[in-house]
């Protein structure tokens, strides 16, 4: 019973506290492109083919349709850049004053480092092929 | 100051409690294609262009390098399919003896459903298009 085929991570859902600030942390600094975003309750953004869904679990833990889900603590995602944009998002960030948490060289010798967003989530941004593909 | 581009979320994370058993789930159910396992800590898996990462938050939460990172709850993620594959995946749980919870019918028309993991993680199959893009 081979399984059929999956393409791709459609939605990655964080779960953060404070909408708002949140919007203003993705839209606003990271830039990342609206689709849909409610007061108080979500905020969902597209990232090339993937959907980043926002969610104040306060909401989605008690929903029935479509089904109950919510989350905590510092999750980590990692966003991919190309090469040439990679010094420009350090750039950036210091701009804001982000701080850079640390940056990793990794066994092929690509880089990513790593940020919090507003609810102390753990971000990364990485070069392409880190991981071979 | 507009933002640099990123290309697509690289790596999405959930936070499970046993990893042999979200082994067994995510590799002999799913199918899915392994990056790396390490025995009560992680197991890394490829889909696409895309990286799924299971840890326990035990061992992540007090790491310094990478920084630390954690998660509880019924997390959300979705995975896409082909349209031709969508019925066989439905199919396919059902010998596995997994419950579709909800399935929902997007106001394009594409289809989705909705199935648990070992740690009641809220998992997505869906079509092609759902979003528009």
């Amino acid at each position: 019973m081979t399984a059929p085929k999956i393409n791709h991570i459609k939605e990655t859902c964080l779960y953060v506290k404070d909408i708002e600030k949140s919007r203003y942390f993705y839209e606003e600094i990271l830039g990342l492109e609206r689709i849909h975003y409610k007061k108080d309750q979500h905020l969902f953004l597209k990232i090339g083919k993937n959907v980043l869904l926002l969610f104040n679990a306060q909401y989605t833990k008690n929903q029935t349709s479509p089904p109950p889900h919510d989350g905590e603590g510092r999750q980590h995602i990692a966003f991919e850049t190309d090469i040439g944009q990679y010094s420009l998002w350090k750039q950036h960030l210091h701009r804001h004053h982000i701080t850079i948490e640390q940056e990793q060289t990794w066994p092929n010798g690509g880089l990513s480092f790593y940020f919090r967003d507003p609810d102390n989530l753990c971000l990364e941004i990485v070069q392409p092929g880190i991981w071979g593909f």
